[in-house]
């Protein structure tokens, strides 16, 4: 019998996160106020976050402990197994190894708690009663659900309305788990009258959302704001997943010659990859690729420049690969990857081509989503879909070259809840988005007012 | 740090599934040819199923090897982890320990899986080339599609109509494992055209798909029926539940007081309890309770008797216990646990007292349900509520005696796909159904006529 998973012992869980700002070659550049162009002062983040992860968000110290009662939460379902699609390098006839890491045995179903959970234990710590945040395909809505419900915080989720009345599973989920969830735009914001008063009939949008949220969260008692991605203590968080990988592969003697994620806002892709960047630094041969949708495009064609995080401007200005604030993704089925920007510090380490990046179009991802399930049997979300045709490229590669190649895949999520993707596929009725040319000058022009890096 | 979970790796899962008939102190009583009151003849069986699975449902071997590659199969998602609900202890503040084994993390979602690669790997073997079963609320008939995809069969399921419109979702999770999926009753079969000539409009019934899909396979070349509980050999294949349990627990040097897992036709509750119930016939003092809903009470006030397994009677007569072959349970979000009869091995241990059966009504199993998800985590299914409601009953009673009582849950699948019952009970639409004393009369008198046992 072949040995088909690697599996961790509770109390084999890493007790730390691993913080790349320690070892970057190049550190991050800092988030500048947009009104002065100066660094933004720690403590104006603190109507927004709490201070204890506002700290965190500037940490300098390579291990942080993982506080005892974020350890006991996580142990919920993890560590995480990792597995060896067997299945699947039959049918592609390569010689390669693909080890994938199951981050969909999450209760919510993806990577999203590792974070959600440390973000609901530090707000508690710091006597916040209540979070907010926003939700487009409702991934991160309903993790921080889950995650609120366990510390005992309220959570009121902002989705975006056209979402919410696509996807009223993801809703259910939220409501489960205690949190409420409303369309977005809502008359209870102003952000979200004004939306409102102009275009009753609004779909809404991820960037109306945010400004909701965080509306609500500076105006109202006890409250913070949580976001689920792009932020550097919600990569620290994530590198769970990749530290338990790295046991788990010691444990049968190997190292990826190549590790792939998907990468959205960054967070899925940090968690798997910054273990992997630390080695590379350290002077250990290792390919490190995320995966994008060619209809968002930001490491592969976004320029690096100081732009914000969200449409109405309400972010500080950050550093990193962006496509415009102001752009508009296509109606991807991969919601999780639809966002205008990166984390700095995945950007970053694109810069210093330590990572490296590739662009998927939405039919072939979900032809290898499609060739996953019908293989391994687990039915992966729309996003993961990307890193798997990814993750198959390398595979054929391997084949072509004759290489026993070790390819380590981060699975972020399964797909339940997001089958009717596989139905348009299934009856043909998906398409390609590219991204032309003229967008990445305008957005080039769009950022000419703001400092340069 | 207090450990949560037990896991095995690989190498540690059983390699043969046990067979309770070698041990039953009272040997099963034999099905029978309706028309001529005799045992049924093996070979009558062989239209519907293949030889291979008819033999195995008549073995008397205690322990039969399970093949290579359905070991191999298992593995993609087996051993499932055995996990101490602790957050739920606290919640119960009971001194109880509540073990759960995860049947959820398959790519089904449920223990389905387990016979479904069985059955799919024996048809493959006798040169069987398609399948076709019927499925109610769909559990069963996307397990099936996968082990089909699995072997390369091909798999035709008729789902009751009502459920086809009502949970497109998982008509979605079969048609992405390949499988054809259609709306019972259809034009493509004698019984299914009967109906719609008569009844254009019929929601159609479990009692309806079964017969087409019996049908369908008679009449086809190459093709066998396939069924997803009741059956000797389906809770034979769900042996690996238990068997992994035992092992788990003796890791941790503990033994369960009690065994809890909800029942519908009885492969879920045979896979966890049957290892225990051999125990037990050695001497061994546990008490292992099957939970069933109060709207379908067939353990524990239907009589035992020579029934049909399907509405259209075209099974033989088993010895079971009943409700009779033309009850039609009451809508129960619970669709796995709408079966008017029980598996024969369960229900003659049920007659010898080696288990215990109690019955929970729908508002006391979304309720713990509920309690579940926002302590837990995971959102169990609509059925797996049922057994959670007796295991905090047991859990409580225990906090009354004062007693450390060790639990063991058989945690059938998570509730993601069954979302909808879940916001019923959110919104106060959800009401219990009693089972009246009249219609045990009318099922008695209508099992007048049969054999008796």
């Amino acid at each position: 019998m072949q040995d088909c998973k690697v599996v961790l012992q509770d109390n084999e869980i890493p007790r730390q996160w691993y913080n790349i700002q320690a070892d970057m070659p190049t550190p991050l550049s800092p988030p500048l106020n947009p009104g002065t162009g100066e660094p933004i002062n720690p403590e104006d983040l603190g109507a927004v976050f709490p201070m204890n992860l506002v700290e965190q968000e500037m940490a300098q110290e390579r291990w942080i402990d993982i506080p005892e009662p974020v350890l006991e939460k996580l142990l919920l379902w993890r560590p995480s197994p990792l597995q060896r699609a067997r299945n699947l390098e039959k049918a592609l006839g390569t010689p390669a190894k693909i080890y994938y890491k199951n981050e969909g045995v999450s209760p919510a179903g993806s990577h999203k708690p590792n974070s959600a959970i440390a973000q609901a234990y530090y707000n508690k710590e710091f006597g916040i009663k209540r979070l907010t945040t926003e939700t487009g395909a409702g991934q991160w809505g309903s993790a921080l659900s889950f995650a609120t419900q366990q510390f005992g915080l309220e959570l009121k989720v902002y989705m975006v309305r056209v979402s919410f009345e696509q996807k009223p599973f993801r809703k259910l989920m939220m409501q489960t788990w205690g949190a409420e969830c409303v369309p977005s735009p809502t008359m209870d914001t102003n952000a979200g009258r004004a939306v409102l008063a102009e275009y009753p009939d609004t779909p809404g949008s991820l960037g109306i959302a945010i400004s909701e949220a965080i509306e609500d969260a500076v105006t109202s008692e006890n409250t913070r704001y949580s976001l689920g991605s792009v932020l550097n203590f919600v990569c620290l968080h994530q590198t769970v997943i990749g530290l338990e990988a790295q046991k788990q592969m010691e444990k049968i003697q190997l190292y990826p010659d190549v590790v792939v994620g998907c990468v959205g806002g960054g967070s899925n892709f940090a968690g798997l990859a910054l273990p992997y960047v630390r080695d590379k630094i350290h002077g250990r041969e290792v390919r490190i690729v995320a995966a994008e949708p060619t209809a968002c495009p930001t490491l592969t064609r976004g320029p690096y420049a100081y732009d914000f995080g969200d449409l109405a401007k309400t972010t500080p200005l950050l550093p990193m690969n962006t496509l415009g604030h102001d752009f508009i993704p296509a109606p991807l089925h991969a919601g999780g990857l639809r966002y205008h920007g990166m984390s700095p510090i995945i950007s970053r380490l694109s810069q210093d081509h330590l990572i490296e990046a590739t662009a998927l179009n939405q039919l072939d991802s979900y032809a290898a989503g499609m060739l996953w399930a019908r293989t391994e049997g687990f039915i992966p979300a729309p996003e993961t879909n990307h890193a798997i045709a990814a993750a198959i490229q390398e595979a054929e590669r391997a084949r072509e070259e004759g290489r026993e190649k070790v390819i380590l895949l981060g699975w972020s999520g399964h797909g339940l809840m997001d089958l009717k993707g596989y139905e348009a596929y299934l009856n043909d009725e998906l398409t390609n988005y590219e991204y032309p040319q003229e967008m990445i000058e305008k957005s080039l022009q769009a950022l000419k007012d703001y400092p340069k890096l």
